[in-house]
């Protein structure tokens, strides 16, 4: 069996194919999707496929990840690349001054297509804000703790294992050992 | 001749009609267009123009705005409304703090579609972020001063005259009585 990746980003296929290794093939197709405006991340991978599978006619996979902050009503959600882009890790900390609640979530939505349709395979972690620390990870890797290390003070094998991303493969990884296709 | 506003928001339809009245017809479509992610509002008018004339098959026009903060490279941009939702104008002054360049625009693009293809309208508005003033208007306005008053602070009809969504009506106005259609 062999697994078509839907992506712009080079990165993400490269850490999906190391995901998949010695189970099965994956192939990179650098399609651009039109990215829709929603605030689930699981609505906006699912339109991807969608526009994907119609485009090439064969069963993929295409994602979205979103970085939620109950205490800012879910900001900057799916945005979060837009957002750290424009205002920084330094424009987070400082919406998040005097905010007693510091939790937040990470989720990314899997979303794959085939002729039957479009499923969706969801993975989450959850932490805190905090002031950056850690010199690894990206985006907002430094200022997000889990059980008192940021991600970016993570090794890498360590933030694979128990990330968002991972976790949402694992989901996906497990229905297709289930033979469900 | 007869203008088709496809826009799921009422109260757009209405300022539309209110500013054609005795040039010509006005009639408000709620189809609900999907919104691409772009920094431009004039792509993301054009889009919608696109979409909904497949599906119409008249003539019609679409619109979206954004307002720009230099000194938060752009932001909060086409996610104006998402963004005001989550943080607020609070949030916006916080970030803000501290920030020499004060200035900001608002933008609007309309989209006409036709049989022959889509052509953008554009209005700015140039002003500076101070602290909440005035009563009137609503979203940004009481944050966005103008020649020493912010829109929240402007009779309507003079809002409506300088502003953003103002100066692209008249740009396809002036392009309708042309004739160039």
């Amino acid at each position: 069996m062999k697994i078509v990746v839907v992506t712009s980003n080079p990165n993400k296929a490269r850490e999906v194919a190391a995901f998949f290794e010695g189970v099965c093939e994956v192939e990179h197709v650098p399609l651009e999707c039109p990215e829709f405006r929603h605030d689930d991340v699981g609505e906006i991978a699912r339109e991807k496929a969608r526009f994907a599978f119609e485009q090439l006619q064969v069963p993929l996979i295409a994602d979205d990840t979103g970085f939620f902050i109950p205490a800012l009503c879910g900001f900057p959600g799916p945005y979060a690349a837009y957002v750290l882009e424009r205002i920084g890790l330094e424009g987070i900390v400082r919406l998040m001054e005097g905010k007693d609640d510091r939790s937040a979530y990470f989720e990314t939505a899997i979303a794959l297509a085939d002729g039957s349709g479009v499923r969706v395979f969801r993975g989450r972690i959850d932490g805190r804000v905090v002031e950056p620390r850690g010199e690894g990870g990206f985006g907002y890797d430094p200022i997000f703790e889990v059980a008192g290390r940021t991600l970016a003070e993570l090794p890498l094998a360590e933030k694979s294992r128990i990330s968002h991303r991972g976790r949402a493969l694992d989901a996906l990884k497990a229905w297709l050992a289930a033979g469900q296709r």
